[in-house]
């Protein structure tokens, strides 16, 4: 520690709690980007990452916050006019990077707490106006997670638009399969369910997308997938990439791999349930339901309590945080966040630090 | 360690090596980017990076390599054409950030190994076509240092040109005082003379800088200076950052300020000294006389040997390693990394392993 702070151990929806093995592969000592051994190292990422994907597209590593590839979604696959779908504040953030970059985007935005339905984004594409389509797999601000599945069949009728699916907080904790789905672009946080620290994004982008960039012009540079294409042919980045991230990565994906992507699937669904029992009965759950995420959840506070002595009550009694509600609705909904490396026994002792806090509130 | 080759000490114009203490912060436990441990966490950083980077302006902490920030120069502060300096391959990776986001450059450049010199500066820019000029203070590929304080001097009749310099691989070692030389965005990677794993941008920015980026359309967001500076104000970033690097960071100018800037220049100024004189005599140096790097020095190769060979030397016989030449100019040079933590003892067992090496080829 750096501090004499002591360590709150995180329940937020990301970044949240680092296994100590991971952590420590964050000190490595360094090792030149040029040199074999980052090489090697990218060799050895790629296959475990492409496995953790379900993709046999080029993975990349991104030395970024997500935020900086749904920026590149726009700058690669734009160069028509891009329909966003819209269902809280990230996705908004998605959209708004069409605007922020001269894209013309339309929006299909839904209230908060539901979903992106298949159906609306098919009528919306039918007008052929577009050649870019965003979504969000799992809205962190309000805990929906949208019907990719449903999504994509409907994407198999539009094989003009690019579909780039931001998975920031659920990638590595539910199924996605981009190579059977026809995802073009699918992105990760690396402080979510891939449980490492944040600075870090992985991606999985198909070949057709890095065709079609090198029709776009002005795409930029530092988020170019061209580029990131042509160096990860030599397995290099483009740029100096995070090297910690990358010991850290590579030390997480074997014990992602050691456990069984789908074992990991089934302890996230086990939490799912064990959040959404509690808080259906409780709190209310603030997603349609049906549609309620998977690795975290938001539950409604109702005005029973301020949101601020929950959280100093964990703090105190558990050296826990959770997460408060997000822009509109903070204070109004409150956030667990059930994912990475957390067990169901972790989830187990949150849960009951808020019913001791409920019984004296 | 997370493989089983054994660590090599990096004397590469960066990564350079990175102090245990400070790998160690790389590994500090997690803390969420909206909790008041993380604006604990700015605010520590910001007085102790603002007085490393002698400035007034507001620094802010970039999650990203610093070619994002050569990126975020031209999309923040080009509204008309700019002038890049260029000297070598990343000043020219600089120019070429003005075509990669459609923004009208004009270069002005000069042979490897020569300094973009003031005098034709001033001509250029007399022209008013301009509204950013961008250069890199000290050229990793050659070796060669621009003068900045003439350059500066130069800048203050043309008050209307953004002025941005690339002090990737000399801040931290080398004094520059953006605040008195009239600096608007002044920026370096922090795996060179700040000694810290790369994947992270320190920069200064100017008010007026920020005032310019509000009127440039379609500057993006990830590399947004007004979105910054907004964030800053809260102690907060946009986006989350990389938190693991700001708590080395944070350790890092604890160390930087404890040893003393100013002594850590001379430091900087004795390694330089002692390679060039030992480079001159043996090699003779790529970059013109006058305007060598004080952090990294490039020497000639004159077909004596092969660099592979010489870095298998010192790698077997020193577990160290230093750098090929790059570009156009690999093979027929080759580079020490002299800088960050690094001490003239380090750099007398660099050389004399080069001797050694020599003495048998």
């Amino acid at each position: 520690m750096t501090t004499d702070v002591p360590h709150k151990r995180l329940f937020l929806p990301g970044p949240v709690e680092v296994a100590p093995e991971v952590r420590a592969a964050m000190s490595t000592p360094m090792i030149g980007h040029r040199m074999s051994e980052c090489s090697d190292l990218i060799r050895r990422i790629r296959p475990k990452l492409q496995q953790a994907l379900f993709t046999k597209n080029p993975v990349f590593l991104g030395t970024a916050a997500a935020t900086g590839f749904q920026e590149a979604c726009f700058r690669n696959l734009c160069a028509q006019r891009a329909l966003s779908a819209v269902c809280g504040a990230f996705s908004e953030r998605f959209a708004l990077m069409g605007q922020a970059n001269g894209k013309p985007t339309d929006t299909y935005a839904v209230e908060w707490g539901q979903p992106n339905t298949a159906d609306v984004i098919g009528e919306k594409l039918a007008s052929r106006k577009y050649d870019l389509f965003t979504m969000v797999h799992n809205e962190t601000s309000t805990g929906v997670m949208n019907p990719v599945e449903e999504i994509a069949r409907v994407m198999r009728d539009f094989p003009e638009v690019m579909f780039c699916v931001d998975a920031v907080s659920s990638l590595g904790g539910v199924k996605i399969e981009p190579d059977r789905l026809g995802i073009d672009v699918l992105f990760a946080s690396v402080q979510k369910a891939f449980a490492l620290p944040p600075g870090f994004t992985v991606l999985a982008v198909s070949e057709r997308a890095i065709e079609k960039a090198k029709t776009v012009k002005d795409r930029g540079n530092y988020f170019d997938f061209v580029e990131m294409r042509e160096y990860d042919k030599k397995d290099q980045t483009p740029f100096t990439p995070s090297i910690a991230h990358m010991f850290a990565l590579d030390r997480q994906l074997d014990r992602m791999l050691k456990e069984g992507v789908e074992n990991r699937f089934a302890r996230h669904q086990a939490m799912q349930q064990r959040a959404h029992g509690w808080g259906r009965e409780k709190f209310g759950l603030f997603a349609k339901p049906g549609y309620e995420s998977v690795t975290l959840t938001v539950f409604r506070n109702q005005n029973r309590f301020e949101f601020k002595a929950l959280n100093s009550h964990l703090s105190a009694t558990r050296g826990l945080v959770i997460g408060d509600g997000y822009g509109k609705i903070k204070g109004s909904t409150f956030r667990i966040g059930h994912m990475g490396d957390a067990t169901l026994g972790d989830l187990n002792e949150v849960l009951s630090g808020i019913d001791e806090f409920l019984a004296k509130h």
